[in-house]
């Protein structure tokens, strides 16, 4: 046996640090070495786009901890500057290179970690080499960044691509004082994350704050002037001027060192892990941004790149390289982010996914008050939530608002993880006091509305369906049941749409035909549904509510209220 | 067959009105009759002490409904300022008591909802007649201590009880300008719902906003002035000056209808009920403060009166009441509640319960960021983590803190609803963006605290052990790894204590004497841990850190911090 286990960590940033300090508890003895190609070691990828929105001021703040803080207090040695250029399984050995010098060394190792992460994605567009385009993964892209817009004075940016990053970074931007548009080539913004209909609540808020949205449009090219400088940005459809643009359509698992080495590559593209981080070399474990991930839901493998994971998966390789055994159980694709005033999370499948994997779904869509509506400051947020219709499990959740839903999507996350049902959400012990919650809490709303539809109480429409009714010149009764003033402030115009304020429904249930289609509207669906239990009640028999009603309508309405 | 189901509430606050209103959307045809002794029904009873504060600015506020929308929207008869005199099992019938009138009637039921809700209790003190003494459970409640307090001018404020409603009463108070008093019997604030080390983090917030804290002290006898009205609070050691006294000391379930109809009466005094939320006579249901639940982790019968249970459980009952079959599992005695800038939450069982319960525990207390440290108006929190040593069953946790602490909780309580294990709980895919989070949640890291004990990596001693080694006078050694310049600004007293940044252990282990025991400190736990770690792989075999060091405290320090 060996005196020392000789551990080496390929990747400084989040996974490969982690496994390193893990190594180091569980191991005090052993010869740890981290090698990073970039300066910057341990530092937050994840805050980038806050320093370039100057929220964060000193760049330092991103950087958790030195190559000396390492050394002196885990003795574990950093190499910066240095890549390993091969990985010879056969000898144990990484050849590593010096950045500055090219002078080349061998290494030795017992137990070898890829923490290469993973880079962004740069799409074959013409121009693209064009200055003033940048991508945003590193300390380096953030300061390019800052430093461009301020030498150039740039005014308008544009952003390809409205994933998460694309989001915040149109805050950053916009924050910074540019005019920010953003082309995305799906249909709504955070396409690969939201339903439409919650996609729509984002959109407006974006487009309440100056960011200019091109929805469904595909980049085609970038104009420079003459100086080689971006100018435009080219779609089928327009021609938009930017000074700068930021690529910000995905990112890319850095494998290349793993496949050179032949190293299982997953299905993903990633590189393939077993439960305990082990690639199909067993003395050699990946974590972070570069391997696959199991989805805890369907069981098949994704890539899901998140710091959080990445930290997760550093603890898990640092146990297994120092004699213990630990296993990452798998990823629900969580994912939230603050855009501008609006807060925006997933969990789980979205519904078209969930549909696409071959789940009969049933889904609530529900307006809710943070907390209690009487307790000030009281935001509201839209939850949609998906469940599979046979076993009644949560599959998916979806937060969006200016009220808090952070909560509720980590409450989600953990019954998910649970395999929890409808049922139980229904009736979980959650903290309730006014300044965080009401007696309800939105997922108990969401939950209940689901349990209704599914034991047939509850009968509802999509926006998306009552929409293309009204778009075929359908014959049905399209009922508002709020009061009159509230219709005046803010209502759908169609002509189906008739006015009958709830309190007057049961008096005047004669004026309505009880041979036509009824669909009930009202704010947040609550009077909706109750008057469509009253028009059964009263014998009618093919009546609908709206889900969400007016508060989750994406469509264009009339007038404007707070709730929009 | 009868055409209608009758069905009576009694009590029309938070249950009976969800029961009612759900009954009514699941049998639109059933003749429902909602009867109320007060005034109100449908208010926010736990909104209480902000309309005290003046947060909420209007009664109206905290009405949700009124009789005359029950009618309208539901066709649900609703007669307040109503008794209930005694229910004739055999017959099905109610006698009523108009309290305006005297008149009686008697009304038949088919099924009859219990929801009497409870009163809070008086403890039977000399003086506790005199007027300016109060209780606080009702908008009439809330009404005359307003009114007192401007009518009198009052100034000095005593609270008997320092639970839930006592220590939002404290800042209710305090917020309207009076200087308060809380007095408790027992040792510590809300004793009954967290551990001694979380509750004096609480306690020193108190203080710091200029509440005066008589703990483990009883209420012997109150003084009046010659007036008859209150004066002095007096206690064996002290007596305090109050021109106003509130009596916050718990509530009682109202349960004389239901003790006098012969029902069965549950071991904690309130109504039992099985998991339909049936009494002991199958067509009399109970609901909300006056029944008793079951404790989801010990199966025991517990009474925990929360409006949030009310809420559910009028669903539960509406369900049933009109055919159809709905349970409810229990509760976990979820509590949160915010005081002035901390928030407070606690799940399942405290420390001391479980032990008292038989449970072989291991916490930890891990003090953390609310979200990325680099992350503006970032606050912290200190979380409790009680795990069953065996099993690794989590059984339950406590936050407290400036920073957010309800997701926690909330997470917590869906965690422990499905039976989860702390492995599962260090790998939950929670949600992570800067704004909200780490990217490892305060609740993995307490997980690994816990698994990290439980394998034998990380020991350490809880603050009060600590304590009373220093206060015996024990030979160790206290070592204080943090820097200087922190060391400076805020340390313990002892003379076992030392300073030793962690940065410099490595290379002074020889100054170290190798046979004596050795307690690490830093500020959260953090360098304490990574101490404990290298001191055992240089070969000292007695070594521990303070778990949640610095941060969790509780005893006297010297000097000051932002962190304290």
């Amino acid at each position: 046996m060996k005196e020392r286990n000789r551990i080496i960590v390929i990747g400084g940033v989040a996974c490969g640090p982690k496994a390193a300090a893990r190594a180091r508890r569980c191991d005090p003895q052993a010869k740890i070495t981290v090698i990073e190609q970039g300066e910057f070691i341990s530092y937050a990828g994840c805050g980038l786009t806050y320093y370039i929105d100057g929220v964060i001021e000193v760049r330092n703040a991103l950087l958790s901890r030195t190559p000396q803080d390492f050394k002196k207090t885990m003795d574990i040695d950093v190499l910066t500057g240095t890549q390993v250029t091969s990985i010879n399984r056969v000898a144990h050995q990484v050849e590593t290179m010096d950045l500055k010098t090219g002078k080349r060394a061998v290494m030795d190792y017992d137990k070898l970690v890829l923490a290469t992460g993973a880079k962004p994605v740069i799409p074959p567009i013409e121009g693209r080499d064009l200055q003033g385009i940048f991508t945003l993964k590193t300390i380096q892209d953030a300061e390019a960044i800052l430093s461009f817009i301020t030498s150039n004075k740039a005014q308008k940016a544009a952003i390809v691509g409205a994933g998460l990053i694309g989001i915040e970074a149109a805050e950053s931007l916009t924050s910074r004082g540019l005019k920010v548009t953003v082309v995305e080539a799906l249909d709504w913004v955070l396409p690969t994350l939201l339903d439409a209909e919650v996609a729509a609540f984002l959109t407006r808020h974006l487009e309440d704050k100056g960011v200019n949205l091109l929805l469904s449009q595909m980049v085609t090219r970038f104009e420079g002037d003459g100086d080689g400088k971006v100018r435009y940005v080219v779609t089928k459809k327009t021609r938009v001027e930017a000074d700068m643009v930021l690529l910000a359509i995905g990112v890319r698992p850095n494998v290349k060192l793993a496949k050179d080495a032949g190293l299982a590559i997953g299905v993903t593209g990633a590189i393939s892990v077993n439960d305990y981080l082990q690639t199909s070399d067993p003395d050699i474990y990946a974590g972070g941004d570069c391997v696959e991930n199991t989805n805890l839901i369907t069981g098949s493998k994704v890539y899901t790149p998140m710091g959080s994971t990445a930290n997760k998966h550093g603890r898990v390789i640092g146990t297994n390289i120092t004699g213990g055994q630990d296993s990452f159980p798998g990823v629900l694709g969580t994912a939230i982010l603050k855009a501008f005033d609006c807060n925006v999370g997933r969990v789980g499948m979205s519904e078209i996914e969930a549909r696409k994997a071959g789940f009969n779904v049933t889904t609530a869509l529900v307006p809710a008050h943070e907390h209690a509506g009487y307790y000030p400051n009281n935001e509201r947020i839209l939850v949609k939530l998906v469940s599979d219709t046979e076993t009644h499990q949560i599959i998916g959740g979806q937060v969006v608002g200016r009220g808090e839903a952070a909560k509720r999507i980590d409450v989600l996350a953990t019954a998910l993880t649970f395999g929890g049902k409808i049922e139980t959400l229904a009736n979980l012990d959650l903290g309730y006091a006014p300044p965080y919650n009401s007696a309800m809490d939105p997922l108990h709303h969401a939950a209940n509305v689901i349990r209704n539809k599914c034991s047939g109480l509850a009968k509802a429409l999509r926006p998306a369906e009552v929409k293309g009714k009204i778009n075929k010149d359908e014959d049905f009764i399209f009922l508002d049941v709020r009061e009159r003033d509230e219709w005046q402030e803010w209502r759908i115009e169609a002509p189906q749409i008739k006015l009958l304020p709830h309190p007057l429904l049961r008096k005047q249930l004669d004026k309505i035909p009880k041979d036509k289609e009824i669909v009930t509207l009202c704010l947040t669906s609550v009077r909706a549904y109750q008057a469509q239990r009253t028009l059964e009640g009263a014998g009618f028999r093919n009546v609908k509510f709206v889900d969400g009603s007016l508060v989750a309508w994406p469509y264009e309405t009339v007038g404007n209220s707070k709730e929009k």
